[in-house]
């Protein structure tokens, strides 16, 4: 009797949501720092892992697509990791400008003041939203 | 006429969901390791902010709890940032022994493997579950 194998294909660990979607955390691979939280259908991941490139499902538009497909701002794939739960991706990347379509090095560049309510700018803005996607 | 305050209380930025969440993104400060990702209602957020400690709702147990409250394992909040489009939270904190409950110190201990289809555990065990909860 031959002993089943322990190795899991890593798809079967996840778990999509009733929409069929992941949110999937993005982090810059040599800073550690957090850019942005995006939602991953398994076609968008698949896309992710054939490619190397970040894709996504967009909720507000209904739409696949790649980040930095308008911008620019490419993420080259350096490590995808999932939760204990295998319902969060954690995504090492290498960014390539801004990825905040606001125009800042991380979509995080906005804290919570000591105070515990107003809310402080926290790192310089890279460029404008017209200076990548151009004037509307 | 007196001008209109600029400054806005950082919780009117926040979106929280249908059902009156917000994902929280948790990362240690000090190493940059992202560890967990739960969700946070506008009481577990207030809750966070007043004690400087992370407080989350479990929707599998559809309850307010406090990390850290049965295993000890507390995160102190370092900062709470928000993104771009005010649906996400990422919350920096020091982290007390092992942020996940099968006993890592990440969530996040499993990878995709080169070959994009097999899991592959990146970083050892502290603890095990045993060890932090007591035997059942």
């Amino acid at each position: 009797m031959r002993l089943k194998t322990a190795i899991m294909n890593a798809y079967d660990h996840l778990k999509f949501n009733a929409d069929g979607l992941i949110p999937a955390i993005v982090q810059e691979a040599a800073s550690g720092r957090a850019l942005m939280m995006a939602w991953m259908n398994r076609a968008s991941l698949e896309a992710t892992v054939s490619t190397g490139k970040t894709h996504f499902w967009s909720r507000s538009r209904q739409k696949f697509w790649m980040k930095g497909e308008t911008s620019g701002h490419v993420q080259h794939v350096k490590d995808i990791a999932f939760d204990c739960d295998g319902d969060t991706l954690l995504i090492q990347v290498e960014q390539s400008g801004a990825a905040c379509h606001e125009g800042y090095r991380s979509c995080f560049f906005r804290s919570f003041a000591a105070n515990g309510a107003e809310a402080r700018v926290t790192e310089a803005r890279l460029q404008t939203p017209e200076e990548i996607y151009g004037k509307k």
